[in-house]
């Protein structure tokens, strides 16, 4: 039950900021606007919490008041709220408010310390006999997490558990684990791609369901997975390719969170691009080579009408 | 100012366990027992909240909850309250609370992630920004966050950060950071070390100022000091030895915490032994062992009437 | 003295695959072949024995013999040994056996372990009482190597130790990382760039002399090289972006190296692309997704006759 | 076969020191009087090469020689070569050479990086076709290697790999793994147990079959094992308490290593205490602290002359 409740969980979710007014403090007003934003780009659904959206820097209550905001505002779309914490208590709690608030389902990625595929089932045995039939993102992130997982142990824990109705995919080289995690799961569950959505057209093709990342650009994010499902791949390559200078920039871990979310201040999506402290501060240097990067890539779109775009 | 708060910070500091019963909620009636029977075994002090107090199992809720109940029956003895946290928006939040609360000090070690003398400094002028002048200790654990500080830079610390009163030292081999200390630092800081006391002789011997450390015979951590205080290391050292066999079976991480509370529940200072999930849980055959090594520790004393316990 | 021999070190300098036979083995004589490779391709020189050469596969005689066919085969090109080894004794046999066959200079990264800035310079210190006056190329890639530098650590390295006469800076963002090294260093050290050139045409922008890396069409590293320094961003960029779809397929780690030595060969670089056992092996799939990048990368080539490639 | 010979693998077996002169260079000669001090002091068998003989300080040249001169003198003990390594050619290069000269068996400890089971099976895979039927101690020691092995896995690994007739086993808590492997195991192979015997009455209680493990009183080790095996296990704990404080001082890591050897050479094991550097070097404190603690436990034996020892 838990795992059909994703079943249609396709095309772009978007992972996204969390927008800070300069002093740090939550600017709860500006998820509105950054709302509209990521639904105008093709957004059918948006991740919150995640990685790149702060969420380690943020307490529970905040959290929470943040998770509160973007359902209010969700207008039809899937709310997929982040609630990975080495704090099992923690995690608990802001999963069960979040579904409490009108969330569609939770993400959870393995805490740091979890080794051998036995430590993995007995964590997510102590997770779901607490958050029950909740559904369920399982996040595969191992460069982040430090937590491995094979692709048999993945059957496993989708056999155990059916509240995981998606794998969001990001263990590199992300291609081969979606061709063997095909392999191993056919499509009793959604696979849906991250790390930055750099490897976003092999990805496709090798059968995940769309993209579940941040992007200044998400248009890009949504008209990629729209022309692979249309069959037209081709197109689909070019309008990646295109974005591609800017994107490999972004994907520069917490700096190129900093770049992206000046990007999106220039381009209305936010009013104000500073991340929580501490994290870094864009020097006037670096902002210069974002608008030159923008300058070029939105050039190159004039000398090619023939964009996809 | 706020150095000189901690100026008689010395003896016997417990890193108190967090009472839990057996379903795992907290058991704050059970912190009134707690706190009376370290202080009836010598404590000046307690820090709670710290890695053994299985700080990291709970919300930011409960952190408060736990502190401000030790806080209450303080009873005169020093409350230090651990507030490390990836989040530094949460850390900052427990420490206004828990100061709120009427703690005396709250106690930091820098998160996993810091790299270099420069990202350490940034930390602590981003900390000490938001907590001001709250009295702190400064832990040095590199095996448990991956930080490690040399004593130069440690002198650095101290000398920007005058909240700075004591450091936590339980780098290893702590023997010979202690000297260095000593040499960097003189006695502008209190020094107490950890480790559960493994290397106490050796440590007092070298220059600290007590263990703050966790032990289920807690009256051997202070009756060590206390001697050592009172120019009897020998006696000291049979103290110590004494309780060597419990003590380094209790240095076991996570498990030897498992221990540590069934042998105080056997000793009347805790209702119910039980870790919040997820932890270990001893077996028949570990309880065994646990009572065996007790009859021989007790039994010993018998023969020994001479003891200074 | 040491320095000032690297004072010229700019521009390409691939870092070089290891040949194996399909069934392990070194294939010696296919290192004239690639070396004809590179330096047809604009290569002013070789990193060889790097960690993407696959040096932690082999026995320290083999890494002599393959040190010593690349220096017999280097026609005036120049040679950089990488030495770095979790043993000291190890680096420095090899250092000198490297040097004593006529390699210009050797590569260090420190090893793993290394925590304090006080622990770095003493590691140096030890490593260049070993190989004394050893011009010296120092490797900083914390991701590899878990060791962080700080800035102002690097100018104390480069002052102390006039052997360094090249960083080769991959620390993300190389960027701002590059931009705080020529702030500290002015240009008495050059800075070459790794992370597979990912970043090349902002990092010399921001004043890094060349690349430090390997790419399986190298004329597009040192092309966008030549472009910059004649003054010709723009046509850099150009040439950049139309390869960095393949680029950034190849960006991923391991088994990016696989796809590398596939495309290698089927370029005539490479007899054989098999990797040294343990290492990953790849499928047809994998192989038809390499040819179709390939395949749209040089299509375009046809319809942008005026690329300056 | 290769299992079987194996078999009686039990009693002490001494992780062995590698003797250096002052200077750093290998100490050859010493030795054979070191062999005479551990074959003298009830050892059974040497593991030679492991973390604590500094082993990763050696050329694969040098490992050679120091396996082959501990052959030489083995005098009908059993010889284990230590030959973890990152590369496996090195492993492969160094197993071969070492038993080509007599050992009885390697050991092996999977290298970091490894994180799944499937990995750490392939890598086996990987191994043992290339070493064959060398009969081989696996090393289970996550502390160090960050490789974490499962009881489940173990078993696979040893039902797949005959040649695996013993397991090190040093996985914390030491003692719960031990009763869980012989639940999955029997008594199929053998178990020995490191962490510096710190808890050697306990493992054995639990099945263990006798320690691999240095300690500056070798014949603790070996009289805590034969009055267990005697069953007398109370004049067991009696003998190893009274060793504690020592054995837990040079519990300390590498620095606990040098400790060892400073003793070492107080008791004219070896002629020289140094370690290789990069390394600790003692001060004058750190020695008189030695000294005190060795006063201590010698003396405490002329007051107990009923004592086991």
């Amino acid at each position: 039950m838990a795992r059909s409740s994703l079943k249609d969980c396709t095309g772009l979710h978007v992972v996204a900021q969390t927008p800070f007014h300069a002093d740090g403090a939550l600017d709860l007003d500006s998820i509105d606007t950054l709302s509209a934003f990521y639904y105008g780009h093709g957004a059918r659904g948006l991740t919150i919490l995640g990685v790149s959206g702060e969420q380690a820097k943020l307490t529970a209550d905040e959290a929470v008041q943040v998770a509160s905001r973007f359902i209010q505002v969700a207008d039809g779309h899937r709310i997929i709220v982040g609630v990975s914490s080495a704090s099992l208590a923690q995690l608990v709690t802001v999963a069960r408010d979040a579904m409490t608030e009108g969330a569609d389902a939770v993400m959870i990625c393995p805490p740091r310390g979890i080794q051998t595929d036995e430590d993995l089932m007995r964590y997510f045995d102590a997770v779901f006999a607490r958050i029950e039939d909740t559904p369920t993102v399982l996040q595969d992130f191992p460069v982040h997490s430090g937590v491995r997982m094979s692709p048999p142990l993945m059957r496993r824990l989708v056999d155990a558990f059916p509240q995981i109705g998606v794998i969001k995919e990001e263990d590199l080289p992300s291609v081969t684990k979606i061709t063997r995690l095909r392999d191993e799961l056919g499509h009793r569950v959604r696979i849906l791609t991250g790390n930055n959505g750099l490897y976003l057209p092999q990805e496709l093709a090798r059968g995940a369901d769309g993209p579940m990342a941040g992007f200044s650009f998400p248009e890009m994010l949504s008209g990629v997975h729209d022309l692979f499902a249309a069959g037209d791949p081709s197109a689909a390559h070019d309008l990646f390719d295109r974005h591609l200078p800017l994107l490999r920039y972004e994907a520069q871990g917490e700096w190129g969170i900093a770049i992206r979310k000046e990007v999106m201040r220039q381009r209305g999506a936010l009013n104000c691009s500073a991340m929580r402290m501490p994290g870094p501060v864009l020097s006037a240097l670096d902002k210069r080579e974002i608008a030159t990067m923008i300058d070029r890539m939105t050039t190159d779109f004039h000398f090619d009408p023939g964009s996809a775009d």
